[in-house]
């Protein structure tokens, strides 16, 4: 099969068996999606060598332990837990300590034309959710993970720093709990995708002190270091800094601020999919307008190159 | 009257008149305590000017608007609100956003014959707390303050990191809500202190990956860059890391592992005096060898040199 494989140092499209680990489900992708994980893991984030890439939706091939899920479509939890420690047995393996994770440690990822996942990862996508929509159940998860992690209620002024995917999807999940949403973003573009969706959308550069101390959540998905310094401006004392990107590297933080201000950082990264399939399903979240393009997955490497070009929104492929 | 003010480059002691905030209180200053935040200061931070030292307890001289407080014995809340926003009317003037505090923001300090502070601000010691006993009521509230932010119960695994006069002061406060308290720091000798609380005392030297993942909450109050890293270390995934330290600079972090570990790092600053003050009373919290030291305040350069040195637990001053 075709795979789009990081060597450490390069990205390359290749042909190779399809994965077979026989107690897992074998899936046949049928599209893809290109996360900023990707792009980083490229540029040596999480030292992962292997299949790049954890959107997918799919269709089960094999499942010798849920054969009623053969023949369905289905998206998946890329956190593969061991089963039987303390954290898997409480029902939640995406901590567990040895986890591999779809395209992003010890497992091969969705940039291919099948993949492996536990059967009990799979989750059922209903007949009206198509697959470019459902290859967004991953990080609109993630996105909808920061309400499973701090309040957000009709009164909290939520900032959303980044105007990419992930803040953009982010925006779009905290605005369903708040209707005072704002998003911070260098592109015009972008920002307008949030203001249909009646998101205030205000330019990097029109942030003045003015906005100061104005929220009670700060949500850091702009993937820069000088997001977190925006945050922390922006943020009130005792209020609350969502971290949800990762990238590689070692930032600068003014730790000093975060202890005189009180201020709590919540670092997020994954979130439950039922939620956001069903958000998907039920038409609360629209992401029509999120794709760029899609490309055939022997096109690969140009996609990953058009996904990388500032300002791109979601970039799929198709197997 | 002596005091003993930074001029941004230099520490002096001088002589000057007694601070005159005529709709505030005056208090003649007993004892005052040396704080690393006092040393901080003279390396930079928060660019303060003017008499340093805010843990005090003295007599109230003058109290125009609470003459039920003239002659008493007080200790002082060290943050000055404006009164009139938002925080202050909430009756939480430690946010103030103009608020002054007291030898840190825009205020004099205590390590002075005299000082001046809203009458609000005074708390009455009692009887049975002696002067050197007081003079923590600011430090050990601080400490005291973490479980106003995170929840300590009977379970709670917690490490503090560092094991100076702050670090101290946070075990022995978590120590009186879980049995599962570890203080990790450099010094035999402090950890002495804190193992005859029947606290758990490591030397940093013996942390090996044995810890790594072990604690729930950890508390970083050693003020050394390297002390977050160690926190990240040992915290669990999901678990949380409270920031006690504020010094000069802007360190490195490790940001995308609070994002994959979900870590919560809270930022904790001051805490309520009441709470500290009945510690001290009622015998929880004994502070006698915590003690190394007592200088006039006439020779407050020297205090200010001894407590710099490595090791060194509290220093008082007595005008």
């Amino acid at each position: 099969m075709k795979a789009l494989r990081f060597f450490g140092n390069t990205l390359e499209l290749v042909e190779i068996p399809p994965p077979n680990r026989e107690t897992e489900a074998l899936i046949r992708v049928t599209r893809s999606g290109i996360c900023n994980t990707d792009l980083e893991i490229v540029r040596g984030y999480a030292g992962f060598q292997g299949t790049i890439g954890h959107e997918f939706v799919g269709v089960v091939e094999r499942a010798d332990d849920a054969m009623e899920l053969i023949g369905k479509r289905v998206v998946g939890e890329i956190n593969a837990g061991c089963g039987t420690c303390e954290l898997c047995l409480a029902g939640d393996p995406r901590h567990c300590p040895t986890r591999t994770v779809l395209g992003i440690v010890g497992r091969d990822g969705a940039h291919a034309e099948f993949l492996n996942l536990p059967s009990r990862n799979l989750i059922e996508v209903p007949d009206n959710v198509s697959d470019e929509q459902a290859v967004f159940a991953e990080p609109l998860a993630a996105a909808n993970g920061i309400a499973e992690q701090v309040d957000i209620g009709n009164e909290t002024r939520v900032a959303v720093i980044g105007d990419g995917k992930l803040g953009l999807l982010c925006a779009m999940t905290m605005a369903l709990r708040s209707p005072h949403v704002t998003l911070i973003g260098k592109h015009k573009s972008k920002l307008d995708i949030a203001e249909k969706r009646k998101i205030r959308g205000i330019v990097l550069d029109d942030i003045s002190s003015a906005f100061d101390r104005r929220f009670d959540v700060v949500v850091e998905a702009s993937g820069s270091e000088s997001g977190f310094a925006t945050a922390l401006d922006l943020v009130r004392p005792r209020g609350k800094i969502v971290l949800k990107s990762t990238f590689h590297g070692t930032p600068t933080w003014q730790a000093s601020r975060v202890v005189v201000d009180e201020v709590t950082i919540v670092g997020s990264r994954c979130g439950r999919f039922a939620p956001a399939i069903d958000m998907l399903a039920n038409g609360s979240i629209d992401v029509a307008d999120m794709i760029d393009d899609e490309f055939p997955l022997s096109n690969g490497i140009a996609a990953m190159d058009r996904a990388a070009e500032k300002g791109t929104l979601k970039i799929l492929l198709a197997p």
